[in-house]
């Protein structure tokens, strides 16, 4: 089964947090389970807030890049489409939440959970949970909005 | 003039986001600049969204160390004390909220403002703003709270 990030066009695969084609990026890769959309990863050590611990703009950029890959699988989803047929759907973050409700371990593996919650035809809202070892860590809140085609062009 | 993450114990000094220890990281240093505080930074190529733009996860990233490097600085000054003094203040993100209004270019230094709306005895609220070449890209709003003792103490 292949990741909502890979049928992003190349242009648009080299994002820092989700690129295929970032070689120094976190490259998640999120993919349906059930109604819900899932990534997991360990994440690299040096991503450390305090001994132990994983910083928050790791968590924060986690639940972005989640958020923007499943609003736009959910869309392709809405229109009945798979993700590599045309036109392109590319989700950009208009707003971003996080709520850290406890301190996130690193050396772990991280579950990202997904859950759209309002689609319309060009914005669709998607709230977060990071959990390690089925404990909540974080939640989160993402308004995507469709990318302009003159970004996509680019 | 020693930037606020300068003060910071060894142990907290590894963050990727303004650990001063942290090699792979962003290393950010936020001073006072007058009642508000500044950052500036040029981000490596490497943290890129699209081409010529940088990622979501690091205008976060940013936001959150300069607003909890903020609320340490803020309550020492007004207890009326240098940040190198005991006992060692240091703040942790509660919550996190961004709102990208522009996309942030790549290549050019990035300035981030913060402004302490807030400042109780175990919280402080900071307010951000990311200019790129003196135009707004992203707001954002960082509750931090006092790092428990049991955390410094690591």
């Amino acid at each position: 089964m292949k990741a909502f990030q890979e049928y992003y066009p190349e242009d648009l695969s080299h994002c820092y947090g989700c690129g295929r084609l970032n070689e120094h990026g976190l490259q998640i890769k999120s993919y349906w389970d059930g109604q819900e959309s899932v990534a997991k990863l360990i994440p690299n050590e040096k991503y450390i807030a305090i001994p132990g611990f994983a910083y928050g703009g790791l968590i924060a950029s986690l639940i972005d890049c989640h958020c923007t890959g499943t609003a736009a699988a959910a869309k392709y989803r809405e229109e009945g489409r798979d993700m590599d047929t045309e036109p392109a759907l590319r989700y950009v973050t208009a707003s971003l939440k996080v709520d850290f409700l406890a301190p996130t371990p690193l050396g772990v593996e991280l579950e990202i959970r997904g859950k759209v919650v309002e689609i319309k035809e060009k914005k669709v809202v998607v709230e977060a949970t990071v959990l390690a070892e089925n404990k909540i860590c974080a939640t989160g809140k993402v308004v995507a909005v469709r990318m302009p085609k003159t970004m996509l062009n680019i």
